[in-house]
């Protein structure tokens, strides 16, 4: 096959169609095909896929523990969607909607072993430092996700909580994805290192983009309601430096926009836009954004391999830096 | 150390008791310290390292990832909890009562993860083939619990669903626990293999004879409220063999007490237990648990170590055996 992206997805897709969870009860694997069926951007694996090759041109062997990956991103968004109580995913029923919470409980955990279980098909020698780094990346996603639950409950963040957070429930499983990709691919110690370096600040972008993405995306290009998050009192980076940087009556308004429960949701929409126009909030969003897109290429520019191998990575950084949905 | 059961008990809590699960968020990692703080006879460690044991007197290297399956275990119980809707667990509250069902979800998440980094600790050169195993029996695990919430929704479950239903849920774990400490104790694969059909025969009689002493344990010893798995209509090996071996009035009767909702739960216990005497129905029990654990004792006496070496997984077979609690 001819190495580009879209291959590389198709092939990632076609191992994961393919792959048998389980079969019996019906109950349990039936929701692990259907999340997985849902479809996506197959990120991280593709990630994984893409820094491997930056080191050989053996791929066969790869795909398999990428999937791990994917597989436990899976298994985050059936326990996520419970925790936060949503109805849509992907625009379908969440898996605790079509079925039941206890089914959705326990098909996202079925989904984590298997995710071990894609991960225990690396190379044998890889597997003790692979299986340590997933399981300290996996329980800092855990982390992340409880954070975000815990400043659910509280009126304010600052930045640097935020950071954190996102890191935390996003980021460092990107980064997780580019290391694996590395240690597969063979690379040194301090390739790796920077593979993950190069994640992680992809997921830091990523997630801001998400962000700026709610609120100032093209409505017929994002496909989602805009302004979804504010609606939703949803703590983004938008938000976060808003509260920061609002002073006097603004800071009022915006307190009063977040607490009257009585306003409707398109003049609360325009209302916070407003604040964040005055305080320059979509600046400092792709400022911010523009800084972690920055990182990530330094980090690419310092990995020891040629600028033509680079090159596929490159050009998926860009595409997520020119991305509208 | 002298090697005895106490004191491989003793150190096993005291290794669980030090480990280092996490500490931020608090919210996160504080249920993982309760729940496992909560005790409990650590029957699974303790297993495998008698499993080791049979095959090695170097024990230091066996503790730490013979906690993985505690650590495993715990989590099903978190989560098995919420799925219940148990209040208590041990006799304190459960996690998701304490704190609430988003943070017992999250917290027994991470807890899996623990359990795989636990495991991860094991020699390198074991690594694959525990891993690959572990998986398995995990997935087993949901699968059990996912049958026997299937099992709750319908009327009547044969002698063979239940059965296959509880070698799920909790033998295969005890056959692993087993299999594991071979594994660690340099075994040869029939010995092994040995070990987990003995671990399974051993997890089938545990929990043939849970069921057992809910109805004809001695309530100054058992320690729970006899009769609890009648009040709550829990399918047990009692209720789904009196289900099939009753015939015209008392298969009347039996159905009637298991949906008469306004029955008093005295009443209730005392009626159907008058069914399981007239069709002696302990007598049936105590002879399948004694087929289980004869079939164990045969396992282990295939099993080619030395008869002193044995004499302590002997030991520990007979207390479960004789136990009343």
């Amino acid at each position: 096959m001819i190495f580009n992206i879209p291959n590389i997805t198709n092939r990632l897709n076609k191992e994961l169609n393919a792959y048998e969870f389980g079969s019996s009860p019906a109950e349990l694997y039936d929701p692990v095909y259907y999340i997985v069926s849902l479809g996506g951007k197959r990120l991280r694996p593709v990630l994984a896929v893409l820094g491997a090759s930056l080191f050989t041109e053996d791929l066969e062997k790869v795909y398999k523990p990428a999937l791990a990956i994917e597989v436990f991103h899976n298994f985050t968004l059936v326990h996520d969607d419970i925790m936060d109580k949503a109805a849509l995913r992907r625009g379908q029923q969440t898996v605790h909607e079509k079925w039941n919470t206890n089914i959705a409980i326990l098909s996202g955990d079925v989904m984590l072993v298997k995710s071990y279980e894609l991960l225990a098909s690396i190379d044998s020698k890889l597997l003790p430092d692979a299986l340590h780094k997933f399981n300290e990346c996996a329980a800092k996603v855990c982390e992340g996700q409880q954070l975000d639950m815990n400043y659910e409950q509280v009126d304010a963040i600052n930045e640097q909580q935020y950071l954190d957070m996102i890191e935390k429930k996003t980021a460092v499983l990107l980064g997780f994805s580019l290391e694996l990709g590395g240690m597969m691919g063979g690379a040194k110690e301090k390739d790796i290192d920077l593979l993950n370096q190069l994640g992680i600040n992809l997921g830091m972008a990523f997630q801001l983009k998400d962000d700026l993405l709610d609120v100032y995306g093209d409505p017929e290009k994002f496909g989602k309601q805009v302004g979804g998050d504010i609606t939703a009192n949803k703590k983004t980076f938008l938000l976060v430096k808003a509260m920061e940087l609002a002073k006097g009556e603004d800071k009022k308004k915006l307190a009063a926009l977040l607490t009257d429960a009585s306003i409707k949701p398109e003049k609360k929409v325009k209302e916070v836009c407003a604040v964040y126009d005055k305080l320059n909030i979509q600046k400092l969003a792709e400022d911010k954004i523009e800084s972690y897109f920055k990182k990530a290429d330094k980090c690419l520019s310092n990995i020891d391999s040629s600028v033509y191998k680079k090159s596929y990575l490159k050009q998926f950084i860009n595409k997520l830096k020119e991305r509208e949905s």
